[in-house]
C-alpha cells in the first residue's frame, strides 16, 4: 500500500455521509424529520446486507455433502450473530417512533409512490431463509415483486430456484446418521411414549371439571387434529398427506432428525445441532417481532390510510406478521416432547457414537 | 425507631426469599427450571403491584373536578414509568425463554390446574386501565374470572364498576376548554382542511395506474368507510353510530378534543396533554407486544398441546393480544390529520389562553 | 417529477450498498467478518450523522434571543431521539461482539494505522455538545485531531469557536426570569433551608457509631468541599473560584436557575424546562455508557495490544469515559436538593407567573 | 393432591404481596416513589436467588472429578440464562431512574442506616462466582460484611473457604487431555508463533512516524510487561511471580489449557468449552456493567451526598466496577492470540482425538 489508510476511507464515508437527499428539500422546503426516515431505512438496508452476508456463509456450510462438524460452532456463531442484528432491527422501531405521525405527513406525499415493500434486500433475505412464492401474501391481487424495479425482480425471482438455508438444512438433518443406528424395539418405545403423553394430556381434558362442554369440545377436536399428526410422525404415507395439506413442511424423515435431535440433545454430537436449531426458531420469531412492532408503528402513524406506495398499510404487515414463519415445523416440535423421565433408553451403540474419541 | 433498620428487614427478605416452593420437589423429585419458573412469575407479580400502584396515582389526579396543571408533569412522568416497567415485562420473556419444551414438560404435569389466566393483578390492571368485560374474549365459553378463587374474583369484578382510567381522561379531555374559544369559521376551515386531505388521499388511489382493479376497489372501500367517520367527526349523531357499532368509544367531544390536541400540541398548555395522550398509546402498546411476545413464547413452548390448567393455550393468548387494546381511538386519529402547512391558522385568542402568564 | 419515485433511489442504495470494500478481499482473501467491522462502522456513522442533524435543530431553536415556548416542545423531543438512538448505539457493541477476538486477529492487520478515533463526526458531536479541547485527553501528548486528515481536522477545529449547545443553554438559563421575581426573604429562607439540610446530613455522619474514625474523618472531609460548594451557590466570587478550579462549568446564574427549576419543577412553566435538564444528563450519560461498553469490548478484543491505529487501546477508551461529561453540573445539582417539605413556599407572583393565561 | 393447584396459592402471593411496608407510610405520610424503591430491590433479590439456584447447578456440574461432556451443554445453557438475567438487572436501573433525585429525597431520611450494600445475596453470588476477600474494596476501612447481621454475615463469610466456579473451572482447565497428546514440535512452533506475532506488534509501534517519542516510549514499556507475560506463558517459575504479583490469577496449566482453547475452538470437542469461557467472560462483564449503571445512576441521585447507610456512594460504586472482575485472566487471553494463518497445524492424533466416534 502507497498510503495509510485512513478510517474516512476504509469506510467510504464520503459516499456514505453523501447519500442522503430530502425529497422536501428537493420540493422547496426541508422537513426535518425526513432525515430520520431516510438514515433508519438505510440502517436497515446496510444491515439486511450484513444479514445476507451471514446467511450466505451458513448456507456455504451446510451445502456440503457431509456437514464437517467442525463448522458447526461457526454455523452456530453466525446464526446467532443474526439474531444479535435482528434485536437492532426492532430497536430501530422505537428510534423511529419518536417521528409522529404530524411530523410524518409534513413530508409522506413527497415520496409517492416509494414504498418500504420495495426493499428487494428484505426480499433476498426471505428467500434465502426459505419463504416460498407459495407462503407470500399477495399485495391486493398482484406478485411481491410487482412493484420493483426490473433490476430488482431479477435479482430476488432468481433466489425462487436456489436452494435455500431451510433445503439445506432440511437435506442434513435427512443425513442424521443416528436414525438407523436403533434397533427396532427401541423405536416402538419410542412411538409408544409419545403416544401415551398424548394420551394422557387428553385425559386431563375429559376429567377436567371446570371445562365447560363447549370448552371440552373445542380441546377434543383439537387433539384429533394432534393425533393425526401423532400417526404422521410414523408413518410415510400419512405425513405426505400433512405435507399436501400444507400442515407440514419438513420431509418425513427431516421432521424425525429434529424431533430426535430435540430429545436427546445432551448427547455431545447432538449439542451443536440442537443450538442450530433453537436459532432457527429465533430468526423466525426474530422477523416475526420485528414485523409486528412495525405493523404496530405504521397503524399509530398513518391510523385508516394507506400506505405510502398506495398499499394497503397497517393491516396488511400485521397479516404477514403471522404469515412468514418459515421453520413453523420446528415449533411444532414441542406437540411430540415427552419428558425425560419417559424416554425410552437409547440403545447404547448410538449414545457411544455420539461421544468424543479421546472419551475412551 | 428502637432499632436500626436492615436491608433484610426493610425488604422483608425474610418472607420473600421463602416464597419460592417447587412443586416438583414436593412430588418428589426437583426439577431444576422450575425455580426459573415460579420466579419469573413472581417478578411479574411484583412489577404488577408496581404498576397498580402508578395508575391509581394517574387515576387520583385524574380524579378531580379540574385537573390541576401543576400536576399534568407527574401523571406524565408515572406513565413513562409504567412504559418503562413494561420493557421489562417485554425482556422478561427473554429470560423464560431459556428455558426449554423439553425442561418444562419435566415439571408441567404438576401444576395442573394452575394457569397464568389466574393473574387477579393483571385483571385488575386492566380493568383499571379501561378493559371493559364486553372486550374480553371468553376462555372457552366461560368469564375471563371463571378461573379465579372467589377473593379475587371478588376483588377483580369490583372494578368493573369503577371508573377506569379511561373514563377520567375522557372526562378530562371533555373539559378543555380550547374547543369552545374558537369562533365558527375555525371549525369550518378546520372541517374543510381534513376533507380535502383525505380526498387527495382518494385521488391518489384513483389515480394509480399500478393498482390492479381489484387493489383500487378494496382501497376505494376503504375510503368509504374513512369518509363515514370523517362526518362522524363533526356530526354527534353520526358519532354516535360508530359508537354503537364499536367503532369509536371515546364520546364525540373527547374525540374532537384530542384531534385538537394532537394537531396543535405545539402550544405550551398542550406540551404536557399530548404527551399523555402518547404515552398512553405507548402503554396499550406495550401492553399488547407484551401479549404477542407471551404468545410466540408459549407457542414455542407447548406447540398444539393444551396450556396448563386447560386453557386454550398459545392461539388464545395471540388473538386476545388484538383485543385488548384499550385506547384505540388514540391511534385512529392519525386517520384525521392534515399537514401543518394545511392547518388553518388557530383564533389569535386561543393561542394566546395557551401560553404562560409571564410571556407578557 | 417525471419520474415515479422509488424506494432503492430514494434511499441511494446503489451507493450505500457499494461502500462495503474489504482490505482482506483487496490483500487476497477475504476475512469474512471483516464485512461486520466495516457495517457496524457505517451505521455509527450513519446515526451520529442523524444525532448532528437533531443537535443542529435543538441548537437552532435556543440560539434566539427568547426561546419560544411553543418550540419547548420540539427541543424535549429531539433531544429524547438523541436519546432513543445512543440505546441502538449501545446495543451495536452487542453486535460487534460476536466477532471473537480470533477473528478480528485475521484482518486486523489490515486496517493499520485506520483507527476509531479518526471518526471526525463523532467528535463534530462532541464539540457540537461542548465538549471543550480542555476536557480533553491527550492522545499519546498529541492533540485529539492529530490523527485526521486535513480536511477532518478543519471541520472538527471549526467547531471549536462556535457557540455549543452547552453554550446555548446556559445563556437560556441565565434569562429564565423568575429568579428575579422573588423577594429577597424567599431567597434567605431558601439558602437557609439548604444549608439546614447539609447540616443535617453532617451530623449523620457523626452520630454514626458504625463508621470507624478513618471513615468518619474522610466523609467529615467530603463536608468540607460540600459545603464550599454551598457557598458558591449564593457568592457569585466563590462560585467565580469553583469554576477557576474546574469544579464548576456553568455561570452562577445559570447554576442557580437550574437549581431553581428542578426544585419547582411542578411549576407549569418549569415543566418543560425540567424535561430538558433531564435529557441533558440522559445524553451525557448515554455516551459515557456508550464509550464505557466500548471499551469493554476492546479490552476482551484486543487485551493488552495497542488499538489499530497505535493507540493505547482499551485502556484510553475506559479513562476518556469518565473525562467526557459535560453537563456534569447538573449532576452536582442533587447535592443542594432539600425534601419537599422543607421548600420555602414561592411567593405568590412567582407561582401565578408560572401558569397558563387561561387558568383566570 | 387432596386438592387444586390454584396460581396464587403456587406462587404464594399472599406473602410476596404483602411484603411492601413503606417506612414513610409508618413515619405518617407516605411518599408515593418509596414503593418503586422497595419493588425494584425486591425484584433484585428475587433475581439474586436465582441466579445463585443456576451458579449452584453449574458448580455441580464441574465438581466432579470429570466432567460429563452430556453435562457441557447445560452447562452453558445455565449460564447463557445468567446472562439474560443480568440484562434484566441492568435493564432495572432504567426503572428506578424514572425516580427523580427530588424524589428519593422525600424518603431518604427514613432508610438510614439501612443501604443496597447489605445485600447478602449478592455477596454470595460474588463469592460463589469467585471474588476473593483479597479482590474486595474496603468499606471505609472496615469489611464487606461489617454492616451485615450476624446471621448474614455467617452464611455469606461461609462461602470464602468453599470452592469457587472459579476454582472448578480452573480445576477443569487442568485437566484439559489435548495439553498432553502433542509432541515437543508442536508447543516450540506454537511458542514461536506467538513470539512472532507479538515482535510483530512491537515492530509496527517502532516503526510509526505519527507517534510522538513520548508516545513511543509508553507504548514500548507496555510491550515489556507484555513479553515478561509471554515468557511465563511457557515457564512455569515466571507464571509464579505473575501470580504472586496478583497479574495472573489462573494456574499455569489453566491458563495454558484456556489459550488452547480459544486457538482452536472450531474442534468439535472444544466447542462448548469455548462457549463456556466466553460465557464467564460475558458474566463478569454483566456484573460490571450492572454496577457502572448503578453508579452513573447513584452519582445523578445523590450527587456528592454521602450513600444511605453512610457509605461513600456513587465514587465507591464506580471505583468497585472496575475491581469485581473475576475471570480478567480469560480476557488476556487475547494478548497471545495469533491470526489462524500463523498457527501451528495441530498433531494429527490431537485432531482426531477431538472428534466424535461416528466420524469413522
Amino acid at each position: 500500500m502507497d498510503q495509510d489508510l485512513y478510517y474516512g476511507t476504509y469506510l467510504q464515508l464520503e459516499k456514505l455521509l453523501d447519500a442522503q437527499s430530502l425529497e422536501s428539500t428537493r420540493a422547496g422546503h426541508t422537513v426535518h424529520d425526513e432525515m430520520l426516515f431516510i438514515v433508519v431505512h438505510q440502517a436497515y438496508e446496510l444491515w439486511f446486507k450484513q444479514v445476507i452476508w451471514e446467511i450466505d456463509e451458513v448456507k456455504r456450510i451446510f451445502d456440503q455433502r457431509v456437514v464437517d462438524e467442525a463448522d458447526m460452532g461457526s454455523a452456530v456463531s453466525l446464526l446467532r450473530r443474526v439474531v444479535e442484528i435482528q434485536k437492532l432491527l426492532i430497536q430501530q422501531v422505537s428510534v423511529l417512533e419518536t417521528m409522529t405521525p404530524l411530523d410524518f405527513l409534513d413530508f409522506r406525499d413527497y415520496l409517492f409512490p416509494a414504498s418500504g415493500f420495495q426493499s428487494a434486500q428484505f426480499r433476498v433475505v426471505e428467500n434465502k431463509l426459505g419463504l416460498r412464492a407459495e407462503d407470500r401474501m399477495l399485495l391486493g391481487g398482484a406478485s411481491y415483486t410487482s412493484r420493483f424495479s426490473d433490476q430488482d425482480r431479477r435479482d430476488v425471482e432468481a433466489l425462487e430456484g436456489e436452494p435455500s438455508l431451510f433445503d439445506l438444512v432440511e437435506r442434513w438433518l435427512e443425513r442424521t446418521p443416528f436414525l438407523d443406528h436403533g434397533d427396532f424395539s427401541f423405536w416402538e418405545a419410542f412411538q409408544l411414549a409419545v403416544k401415551n403423553r398424548l394420551e394422557a394430556d387428553r385425559a386431563v381434558v375429559e376429567a377436567n371439571p371446570k371445562l365447560t362442554s363447549e370448552e371440552k369440545a373445542t380441546q377434543l377436536k383439537e387433539f384429533e387434529i394432534t393425533m393425526d399428526q401423532y400417526e404422521a410422525l410414523f408413518d410415510p404415507a400419512k405425513h405426505a398427506e400433512q405435507q399436501a395439506s400444507g400442515r407440514r413442511r419438513l420431509s418425513h424423515r427431516a421432521f424425525q432428525a429434529a424431533l430426535f435431535i430435540t430429545l436427546y440433545r445432551d448427547q455431545p454430537a447432538l449439542q451443536e445441532p440442537y443450538r442450530l436449531l433453537e436459532l432457527l426458531m429465533d430468526i423466525d420469531e426474530g422477523f416475526t417481532s420485528w414485523r409486528y412492532r412495525h405493523a404496530q408503528m405504521a397503524l399509530r402513524m398513518i391510523g385508516r390510510r394507506i400506505g405510502t406506495g398506495g398499499s394497503a398499510g397497517a393491516k396488511y404487515l400485521e397479516k404477514s406478521a403471522e404469515r412468514s414463519r418459515i421453520f413453523g415445523d420446528l415449533y411444532n416440535l414441542s406437540t411430540f416432547l415427552i419428558p425425560r423421565a419417559d424416554r425410552p433408553p437409547l440403545p447404547p451403540g448410538i449414545v457411544e457414537s455420539m461421544r468424543f474419541k479421546y472419551e475412551e
